[in-house]
């Protein structure tokens, strides 16, 4: 099994911006700059840094053009965004963001009740998307993340065949890049390694990133599902905090400190110091206390030998 | 992956052991002998009832004889127990236990703490062990458990061949089955891969069970990756009650329903009915009021299109 696994893999921070947008607590501007630096100073090199929705949807995004501001002045830090749509694609490429991801629910339902659009209306935004990228001149890439890709709480269950329609229908209208989200915590690892070798083998080079709820507790096989098929890269939320209207009982996001503890005792480099990502844990549960979290590393804490080769030999 | 998966798998319910002697409320003996009930009226056909240890070490132990004994009134249980030594090895061939679990730590410094004994010495109790069955007639089958077989919290690191060396020992001391451990939490998915694909080369059909800890939140990849090698039996506690004395901050073990759902999603059968599985565990918390429970399916409930085959085609 080991064979097939990479040996360097990406935590894209998403907490800024899935973790936020899911909670109460309003962070402040600079505490959410403060939040981008230390994690990029733990290490974490890619970091989705806010969303570009109305506030008055999220007034939780109302800053994100200031937050992106800041993190572009961070020499090494690869900033993402979500954009909605064409309007939102704009705020990205005008604030010079890395990638932005327009975010497709491969149900119908959820994309109805999310979005208020079909996914196919969406890959008809991705188009206008492309085009508007292409003639901005901007360097943004366009990454387009097809979420509830293993099941919807609103419909039941979503094909695989429509998932992969509709990421085809993405990289068609220009995407440069696709993801895969189980935006419900509805995914096992046999339903990952499924699907994402089918996701890969029609995106290629292109397949970029895996997106794991902990709804149900399967985030971190799913992540381990995924990267037995070579995929390095995947979200994740600080704290575990995110979740989705949509799916009641939600339990957040992968925990990137657990992701980040897997990944090295796998032997995966992710290039993040934990003791560092722990303390920055610390820091921002502080700033949303009485808001659930999620994780039991921060518990727990790193096994005393892990500054030493670990695996048993 | 999915074609080295077994077909069917058993996890064998250790919360009436390993869980509540990690508590500090006693459970009476009633309320022991309606969750070993409701536990096999939910599918649960193998389950460790309790622990033949002193009951002045483990006072919530103390009745194991009696839930033993009304266990093996219950057609079509399993029932297992713990033992310490021989002389909780002959309490379980009185009581007429199905299966006697016998645990070695193959960390020295574990062994002495938890023990007081030298993983040697527990090798030397399993042949003791051997000889008082089949010196007695029962059939009562004895498993050597060895633990901290990924490291240890007193320790740090435990190699593989030590804990390979012991459980060849253990075998030929006269164990009928052997299981690993992951005592701690400290194991990851490659190391499980490693360790176990080492111990099946080894025990070939002897080998019996994986334990894993969700310490460090990865007892479910941990799974997962033993599954792919084709180990069939997992333990796992009801609410993921238990951890260990020697591990601070351990968030207990594999949690029984999140684990069964895993497996379900999967399309591996254990025979659980996960709603009536979910039902005892609101019971069991109930009754541990103010305990750590664990686990996320109790939160989120099953997916809602979980009767219907559920893996996107």
């Amino acid at each position: 099994m080991k064979a097939c696994l990479p040996q360097k893999a990406v935590i894209r921070e998403v907490g800024p911006r899935d973790g936020l947008q899911s909670v109460r607590t309003l962070l402040t501007t600079e505490q959410k700059c403060e939040w981008v630096r230390e994690a990029l100073a733990a290490g974490q090199v890619e970091i989705e840094v806010g969303s570009f929705v109305p506030a008055r949807l999220l007034p939780q995004m109302a800053d994100t053009a200031q937050v992106l501001h800041y993190a572009r002045t961070l020499p090494g830090l690869f900033a993402s965004v979500l954009v909605p749509n064409l309007r939102g694609a704009e705020h990205a490429l005008e604030g010079g963001a890395d990638l932005m991801v327009l975010p497709l629910s491969a149900s119908l339902a959820h994309s109805m009740a999310n979005l208020r659009k079909t996914p196919d209306e969406v890959v008809g935004e991705m188009r206008r998307i492309r085009a508007a990228r292409d003639a901005s001149g901007s360097k943004t890439l366009i990454e387009g993340g097809v979420g509830t890709a293993f099941g919807c709480t609103l419909q039941g269950e979503v094909k695989a065949s429509e998932v992969l329609r509709l990421m085809q229908a993405l990289l068609d209208a220009g995407a440069d890049r696709v993801s895969l989200a189980d935006t419900v915590g509805y995914a096992d690892p046999v339903a990952v390694a499924r699907l994402f070798e089918q996701a890969l083998r029609l995106a290629g080079d292109r397949f970029w990133c895996g997106h794991f709820h902990d709804t149900r507790g399967l985030a971190l096989a799913n992540v381990y599902a995924a990267l037995q098929l070579g995929v390095d890269r995947f979200d994740a939320s600080l704290a575990g905090i995110g979740g989705c209207p949509h799916a009641p009982g939600a339990s957040g996001n992968a925990s990137s400190e657990d992701l980040a503890f897997m990944l090295a005792s796998m032997g995966i480099d992710t290039g993040i110091d934990i003791g560092k990502l722990l303390a920055l844990r610390r820091k921002v549960a502080r700033w949303l206390d009485g808001e659930p979290t999620y994780g039991t590393l921060w518990k727990a804490g790193l096994p005393g030998h892990f500054d030493r080769p670990h695996l048993a030999g």
